[in-house]
């Protein structure tokens, strides 16, 4: 079966990405869509499917393997969560598969700590991808988003991991807060450009401060006060609740992590963890790819 | 003076409330209005205060004290803050004049630490109130809200604050992430009753867990894995938000706050105090009214 090529997916809440890989992990055709799985019916998945990346499908012997949200209860079909530790043969022998030996899903994780359950969908994939990209057994990852995910592997096991829900934190004090009132509207034309100085105020307010319940009404008095002005005030929030993160991880000085995610918002942490001493190696976008390519191969 | 009746007003960003109050302190008749200062158009000020209260200022000597943000930048009449530390005798000396002798508004307090200003505006009548009906001249007091405020006094002086946007990432919580999916909808007749076993969880994961930032995903999971069910879900995040407040004051076992707020958040701070071994004074709604009335007592 390793010689099969492969069709790879990466379904998740709002966007649909595919890639057509060959034997050895290359990538030969890539296609990205806006239908996540908020956007189909249920039962359409199939469709969906066929409509998008049938063609792919057509050769005898086609494999599909599938990570992220499509194998959660509101997905194409669930694949239950597979307990950490675990390894990458551990998901590969609980795939979840739509049509047998075609197109399979891959688990999730899940961890309990204090009967307190935590879960992920799609990282697991990037995980197992991103130290086969660079030869590691043992890390410690971060993967920043709306919902952030540091994980530890040792000698190839997920031994654990956690969420933070950083990025949706973010969005929610920048778009209805009282200090969304003292910022550029975002429907003025997105964004202002990232603000290095400010982000790196915000990251050591934070990495000070006793709680970004606190921290965060500094980005409203030092606008009051103009010791900020209106068009930085998104980049000191963004330190501010980037800061808040990392300092809740203990990080020791001239710790090495992985971090993978997309640019514009992995280069910030970089800038917040360089000013705490700790030094990351990023992996790009074929994490996934990786991942599951490596899966197909275990199957062999 | 001091023999003057006194028209006091809390005058805020939402909501107006006055009290006329005899020489002793008794209160002889209130009002309350919605009409906030985001209701009031600039210049409208005057007007707003002679149709809703002036037939209380019509005796010779009338004296009217306003306490809240009628005094900012948006109000009727701009009182500079006062700097911390800062003495009842320091705002009656700084008092904004809209009448000389007549119509007076109480500056608000702001403090700064290492370069991070804080402000309150309303909270420093009440503050000064509380300490005068409980006989105190040091406490350590906490006024829960939509932004807490934590205030020391030593020896009558306020040598310190901080601000606490508890309330509202509650709010934000509540109505606008991930987490509001899988809560009872608003809409649907209200916030559900208290639910104090939740909320007493969610005191307590906060205690022991790193930061809001990943505690709050635990509303989420707990609610996946079917561990709470949805009516239980708002008690037990407002215990992850009001924990983490408590969580950051470093609070001593045995330690003795002053408690004073609306009536059902002060329960919930009382409860949540409790679980931690620390005891709350409560002071009721007078508060504002002693603080104006002891300032006008002082101007005689």
């Amino acid at each position: 079966m390793s010689a099969r090529p492969l069709l790879a997916l990466d379904w998740g809440t709002s966007a649909l990405r595919g890639a057509l890989l060959d034997a050895g992990g290359q990538v030969l055709a890539e296609r990205a869509f806006a239908r996540g799985i908020l956007t189909v019916p249920a039962g359409g998945f199939a469709e969906v499917f066929e409509t998008l990346f049938g063609d792919w499908m057509r050769a005898p012997g086609s494999l599909c393997l599938i990570s992220g949200m499509a194998g959660s209860r509101q997905g194409w079909l669930e694949a239950p969560y597979c307990a950490c530790p675990a390894r990458f043969a551990d998901l590969a022998a609980r795939l979840a598969w739509v049509e047998s030996g075609r197109i399979a899903i891959v688990p999730g994780l899940s961890v309990d700590v204090d009967g307190v359950p935590d879960v992920m969908r799609g990282e697991e994939t990037q995980v197992f991808g991103a130290l086969a990209l660079l030869g590691l057994a043992s890390a410690r990852l971060v993967l920043p988003g709306t919902h952030s995910k540091w994980v530890r592997v040792q000698d190839g096991q997920v031994t654990g991991f956690s969420t933070w829900m950083t990025g949706e934190l973010y969005a929610l004090l920048r778009q209805h807060s009282i200090l969304a009132r003292l910022m550029p509207a975002l429907e003025d034309g997105g964004e202002p450009a990232h603000d290095a100085a400010a982000f790196a105020q915000g990251v050591d307010a934070a990495l000070r401060g006793p709680s970004l319940l606190h921290t965060a009404f500094s980005a409203r008095t030092l606008a009051l006060f103009e010791r900020l002005a209106p068009p930085a005030l998104p980049s000191y929030l963004s330190g501010l609740v980037i800061g808040e993160e990392l300092k809740a991880q203990q990080l020791a000085r001239g710790e090495s992590l992985v971090l993978m995610g997309a640019q514009g918002l992995t280069a910030r942490y970089a800038q917040a963890l360089a000013l705490m001493g700790v030094s990351a190696r990023q992996v790009g976008a074929g994490a996934t790819w990786r991942g599951l390519r490596g899966m197909a191969d275990s199957l062999a």
